[in-house]
């Protein structure tokens, strides 16, 4: 099909072209997570739908709520709506969601037995829910934006599978990299070639850019990162469909050199890293993702603009900078405020290009 | 007293070599939370005790378990037994702990009246039995090793006494910071001149190094590390009294530079910095202390003695490294590793010494 190789198509290609690293009349945004838990319509979706899980696995639903958020602000990309656990659940480790909690797994991968027998799902018949609701979700785009697809990178999904559950300080998956080294390296090369087949897959259904969410990369120490996470992503990324891609290694500012240098199109940055120091240090060779705390989301609007004017004035002018928070949005964000940030980005970074700022 | 102007009273002097950048012997090695909860002979004075808070507010238990990690291992340190939020606790916020949860604030602040009457607590009256603690374990350990005393930044007790617990997001903190930043500015100022007198009434009771447990510091953005938490440790370390201080941002590897020029005699680093960027970026202006990750304590002895190695090799035999921890030791690190890891840091620093490692 290759959707993906016609951006013309698109009513709205901002991000495309900032991910390509080409002037934009302004800065494009998208929120992760932002068809969430502050959208008082998601909430009503999701009782519908009876559990975050069942919504995720319904097309039609997840439909539902990826369109969401641009009917209430123009937003500059649609992110599929589904979870980054989806490989290891349709490996048969059964994720689940405790109430209130974060994800877990029924069958934690423990054994020298368990992770022989790990094997790479096919797509198109363990994880076909989430290519139906790429192909519903384009379709219901109707190029007004670009669609986001996403999984959650090799070592994150290893940290859940191992762990079983999220932790402060993924003892078991320290313990296997410590003891077993071998056994971590069978399910992170497992898990390399399943996100391989799974983003095509999202990439050949519809997907007009793929995210990879390396939400725990940065509990790693420097040697550790590149051998365990990042050489997988890096993996990932030779294998690729043509499609621009976006690394988002949380916590991982130590590192931008090599993640930019891993053969994605972006690098996502979280807020603790100096957007002016990003640039400083992988200047334009890939473009940058970020970089607002979403805390931010939960305070007055005028201090919402003012944080938001605070990241566009310290990413510059220079193309390749794609507005975002430096972690998904919480719960807590008052949708007000996200309509005041989406405004102040479009007007204030209009602004710097025509040296009006 | 000033007993801390008489290090060549001490046994061992390692430490304050290592601080003061003179070349050692050997490299000097202490845990962070060394006095704790994997060691079955403090979980039996803690049981006597009858909880963390009634051991850590006894002089005479603080002073046995603080001793109790040198008795098994050749540590070049003592750290007084204590906590970090001492100091909101003696402002009346009400510390406690919940079985098996972390410390939280019976009464957090929250509203501007609460605020308005924060008051500088007179480390004699309402910590005098930390001031007792210092004094007794620095009598127990008659110059074996030097005594390091401690509090939290002014920053991460602000986290605690505005949310009332840890927290993933310090949500409460940020909307202050938001909304209210000169209610934010209030306790800070407030908690800088009490931690400046906390600490110097540690060093006069006979500490003789100093730390700053920056835990939380790393959850703002680049320009609020430096407006919230690295100013007010500037002013706090601007009035020590003389002693070599040590100061912790975990999460803070971004503002190295900054915080070598904070004051300090030393910077602590976490797991996710590479010792040789540091020592690229900072020089030999500071000594540096870190940074193992602490989950390594949970894996075989040759594991913890490889990474060991992996940690001295990369710090190199430049003066000025003091071995630790990247955080505090864990529940679960064996007792067995410890006594590996300190053998080997011993035993292979001094190797590299000798050029023959």
């Amino acid at each position: 099909m290759e959707t993906h190789l016609q951006p013309t198509d698109l009513k709205n290609d901002t991000l495309l072209r900032a991910l390509a690293r080409e002037p934009t009349a302004y800065t494009p945004v998208w929120l992760m997570r932002q068809a969430g838990r502050y959208l008082p319509e998601y909430n009503a979706t999701r009782a519908r739908a009876g559990s975050f899980l069942k919504l995720a696995k319904s097309p039609a639903l997840a439909t539902e709520v990826a369109l969401q958020p641009l009917e209430r602000y123009p937003l500059d990309a649609a992110i599929l709506f589904s979870d980054i656990l989806t490989v290891p659940d349709a490996m048969g480790l059964g994720l689940y969601f405790a109430e209130g909690e974060g994800p877990r797994f029924e069958r934690p991968l423990r054994d020298e037995a368990a992770i022989a027998r790990l094997a790479v799902p096919d797509p198109a018949l363990e994880l076909r829910y989430v290519l139906d609701a790429v192909r519903e979700t384009r379709r219901a785009l109707a190029g007004r934006v670009p669609l986001i697809g996403f999984s959650g990178s090799p070592y994150t999904l290893a940290c859940y599978m191992i762990e079983g559950s999220g932790s402060n300080d993924w003892r078991h998956v320290k313990q296997m990299r410590g003891a077993r080294p071998d056994l971590l390296h069978r399910i992170l090369d497992v898990n390399a070639r399943s996100v391989t087949d799974y983003l095509n897959a999202q990439i050949e259904a519809g997907a007009q850019v793929v995210m990879l969410f390396d939400t725990w990369g940065g509990s790693l120490n420097t040697a550790d990162y590149e051998e365990f996470s990042l050489a997988y992503m890096r993996q990932v990324l030779a294998a690729l469909r043509p499609a621009p891609s976006i690394v988002f290694t949380k916590d991982g500012g130590a590192w931008l050199e090599s993640i930019a240098a891993s053969g994605c199109s972006a690098v996502g940055l979280d807020w603790t890293v100096d957007p002016r120091e990003a640039r400083r240090r992988i200047g334009g060779k890939v473009a940058l993702q970020g970089n607002l705390d979403p805390a931010v989301l939960t305070t007055p609007d005028a201090n919402v603009r003012e944080q938001a004017r605070r990241v566009l004035d310290a990413f510059g002018t220079a193309p390749g900078h794609i507005f975002n928070l430096g972690h998904g949005i919480s719960p807590q964000a008052r949708p007000d405020a996200v309509a005041a940030l989406v405004d102040e980005v479009r007007a204030y970074s209009k602004k710097l290009r025509t040296g009006h700022g």
